[in-house]
């Protein structure tokens, strides 16, 4: 018991405090104290005060433009949002019960979702580097909750593998560990590595990769409990009386390497998806609902823009009513922002000057679909022991992402049921019907989850490229481009300035939305304020 | 344009569908469901009902004593439980602003804390695995929220490594994988792996390394975007014109493994801390005052068990009213289910073979200490960007961690400071006053965050093997000590069972408690029923 040697103890720790408040002294001094320097945001915009009269008008009420309006407004600009549909938020959008939607073709879908269920069919979640959105979910109170991206638990399939049958990433991820440090300490203690290490850091290295990849005191990775501590066991260890734990079975590095799921455990390690990951309470429309309220009426919907002029001192807007076309109307302003995704604007009568208009017109969309599954209850939780996280598959459906919110809730949750990005399982999904979307899902998810069939209640998909206010994902651009285009769709061009994600360095993020808006009206105030 | 191609397409697609519903019915055919096969709780404990008028005493309401009196009186015993202490649930415990403790010397410590901030001083995080907890969590209504265990924003620090500047968990995550990925690329590129793989193997080792590692092309861990989409970036990409992202520099082989965090960046790996992983919204004590609730006047509180007597036909418990020590009481039944931990009941008189009296005596209690701190905000969010999560530290205080709710929240919030988990510096530590342990955490705290000192607004320690009712965290078996008296102390002794997490194989884990609590209880009843 420690009180006999309190005395002695106490006096060591208190010379101990001096010690380590030398320790404090120096790293503070050293220090910047990591205010996130790596981000270009530095907490709210600062605009000059607009000069009395001054107007902007802004195309678009997704995120970038709804940030301007409530910018611009609070810097004492007049501000008029023009939004094509009747809603605010754009891809900043979660379907619930009763929603509905049509493509490209007419074709249309109405959501069946229980009350209380929802699903985000674009943005779904928020990194703690965007620095930018989670200050607007604060300065807006939107509560953020933990998305889960790694779940140790979920899978990782590929259909030609263990005979179709799905792993846990948790045995995967730990089998990679520990096969990759067998390989590398025999190469050690081989002679192998050294060129390439002095003796004393090979010493380190094998200590390290002996603790990291859970090798036996051979530097061997084989089944035992300490691994099992690490994969999980066959067999849990438990209480009392009851069956002892039984250490489970590490796979081989030949089935491992061939199994080809390597490749599906290492999302987690992007440094977009790194932890602390977020998504609003609620929906991703969250902050989308918030900002349209207090932008309130300076949001005209519904208004379909055909043609944006501009002269010396104004830019005037074409536009007809989306719901009841009928006479165009004009909205004029001293500046414009558009955050109209160049896939349409390309379509548009835009007077701008030759370089930001070749710019637009050479901006691919990327694609993408997701499906929304609502089921009758959280197999995934109840059956398979998965609360939240994403399973990975090489089928055409390639990941399923169970809710990271309302873990045991009872009756009816949604999942998302595929998601394509960027490649042809997109085009191939949305070239069937909603209805043939959600059967072939539900075929390829029986794959992971036998019970998909039984336990499905209703689905939804969004094919993004069919959604005819953006004909595509995401501004995909290539090195090239960016080369030949980027700086001069960012520019001011005379009273005009773009925003949106295609007009960022962070392509179909919300983040690179927000930071596009921000610098653009840094820009156009910065030339108001110069006039 | 998919438009075009959209009948060929569809017609592939349906007929992949066939393909697909026939890999689902394989393998449906061979799943098992993963119905967690590995666990030993497969749904509520089902116990024949009781002889009428058959009664059982259970000492100590902790959640093993909860959980038996709950389980038993379901199944028709009357059941009486003495608790200690004047509040259920034992180490399953959360302080909140007003509670009071003391230590055995009198010590006495006053939460200071604002309304609605907590610091859970025993477990805090519920695996996703332990089965019977998160039944219990479902059958009481009691909400989880994702408990943050892996924080790539956090620190690893070592107070001799890079001038005792803290590191960012995810540059020492990458770069360790990075590193091993570069050199045991070069062993296999030189050869060195040719008798341990085929050649076939090492081609897809190679190309999963270049991958996994995000090697270049010439297999080498080096400064760029690629690499920084993994560790992020000394400037992060940003929108319209704002400043080009700068790639961040990689920790070099040799300065990462004489740093020695290399051993801070596994705990995540840890079977036991996989995500998803969770805490009770509002309290780890969600359960245990649930549970109480249920079990209303069948607990007595301040109960001092001084004496077990048990004969052929009942079991009789002596004891004091440990606020108004007087006569002593007497309470009797058929049957007794003891959680008193070993650590006490060593020092009671229980009428026992000497078989479980020897094990009761031998087995010792394993130190730890936990520190809350209040601060008057979340400067680790605000300013560095870190969100729940784990900082490691080689200093005595060795982890903080940070709160995985409330996220942005506006106000005091509590971290945790320390967390000794048997080792020196839980009996370091608590040889001082509380006063003085506080003030030792916050000089090496602000070694990691200089804010420490200017933010603190109150603390308070819990050094377990210092309060009385338990004189330690938990049973601290050893291999040895398992052969010898393990299943000694788990046998029904008579008519009295022990449970508790120290009769179990998961020793300091609620689930522990409640499996063993469950296996005893099958036992006693089978045992009851037989006679």
């Amino acid at each position: 018991m420690p009180i006999e040697t309190n005395e002695l103890t106490r006096r060591d720790l208190l010379t101990m405090i001096g010690k380590a408040a030398g320790g404090a002294a120096m790293y503070q001094a050293m220090s910047s104290l990591g205010h996130a320097a790596e981000s270009s945001y530095h907490g709210p915009v600062q605009l000059a005060k607009a000069k009395p009269g001054s107007s902007v008008i802004i195309l678009g009420a997704g995120l970038a433009g709804m940030v301007a309006a409530v910018e611009l407004r609070n810097a004492g600009y007049k501000v008029e949002v023009l939004e094509f549909q009747s809603r605010a938020g754009g891809r900043c959008w979660t379907l619930r019960g009763g929603d509905r939607f049509t493509e490209l073709d007419g074709t249309a879908q109405t959501v069946g979702f229980a009350k209380g269920n929802y699903f985000n069919p674009g943005p779904w979640r928020v990194p703690y580097h965007h620095h930018a959105m989670l200050d607007y979910y604060r300065r807006y109170g939107i509560k953020l909750e933990a998305f889960n991206q790694v779940n140790y638990n979920a899978y990782v399939h590929h259909s030609k593998a263990f005979g179709g049958k799905p792993q846990r990433f948790r045995h995967v991820q730990a089998d990679v560990r520990g096969n990759v440090a067998e390989l590398l300490a025999k190469a050690a203690n081989q002679g192998a590595l050294d060129t390439a290490v002095t003796k004393e850091d090979k010493e380190k290295l094998l200590a390290s990769l002996k603790s990291w990849g859970v090798l036996d005191k051979d530097y061997r990775y084989v089944a035992s409990t300490a691994v099992s501590d690490y994969r999980g066991y066959e067999n849990d260890p438990a209480g009392g009386l009851m069956a002892l734990a039984k250490p489970s079975q590490p796979i081989g590095l030949h089935e491992l390497l061939q199994s080809n799921l390597w490749g599906q455990i290492g999302a987690g390690n992007v440094y977009e998806f790194h932890s602390t990951i977020f998504q609003p309470e609620g929906g991703m429309d969250m902050l989308a609902q918030a900002m349209a309220r207090d932008l309130g009426q300076a949001i005209r919907y519904n208004a379909k823009v055909t043609k944006i002029e501009q002269g010396d001192r104004s830019v005037t807007v074409h536009y007809n009513d989306a719901q009841k076309p009928g006479a165009t109307r004009r909205a004029s302003a001293d500046w414009c922002v558009c955050t109209i995704p160049a896939s349409i604007l390309a379509q548009l009568d835009i007077q701008v000057g030759d370089s930001m208009r070749a710019a637009i017109d050479s901006l691919p969309y990327g694609s993408s679909m997701k499906v929304g599954l609502e089921f009758k209850r959280r197999f995934w939780e109840e059956d398979e022991r998965i609360y939240g996280g994403i399973s990975y598959t090489d089928l055409p459906i390639q990941q399923i992402s169970y809710p990271s919110t309302g873990y045991m809730g009872k009756g009816p949750a949604v999942l998302l049921g595929a998601y394509n990005f960027e490649n042809t399982n997109s085009y191939r999904f949305s070239s069937l019907t909603p209805n043939e979307r959600i059967r072939l899902v539900l075929e390829y998810g029986s794959q992971l989850h036998p019970q998909f069939k039984a336990e499905f209640l209703n689905g939804v998909s969004v094919a993004w490229h069919r959604m005819g206010w953006i004909l595509g994902c995401y501004g995909k651009w290539t090195d090239e481009l960016r080369g030949q285009h980027y700086k001069n769709l960012a520019q001011v061009d005379g009273r005009i300035v773009l925003a949106g994600e295609h007009v960022s360095y962070i392509p179909a993020w919300q983040e690179g939305a927000v930071l596009s808006s921000l610098d653009a009206i840094q820009r156009l105030s910065a030339k108001a304020m110069s006039l």
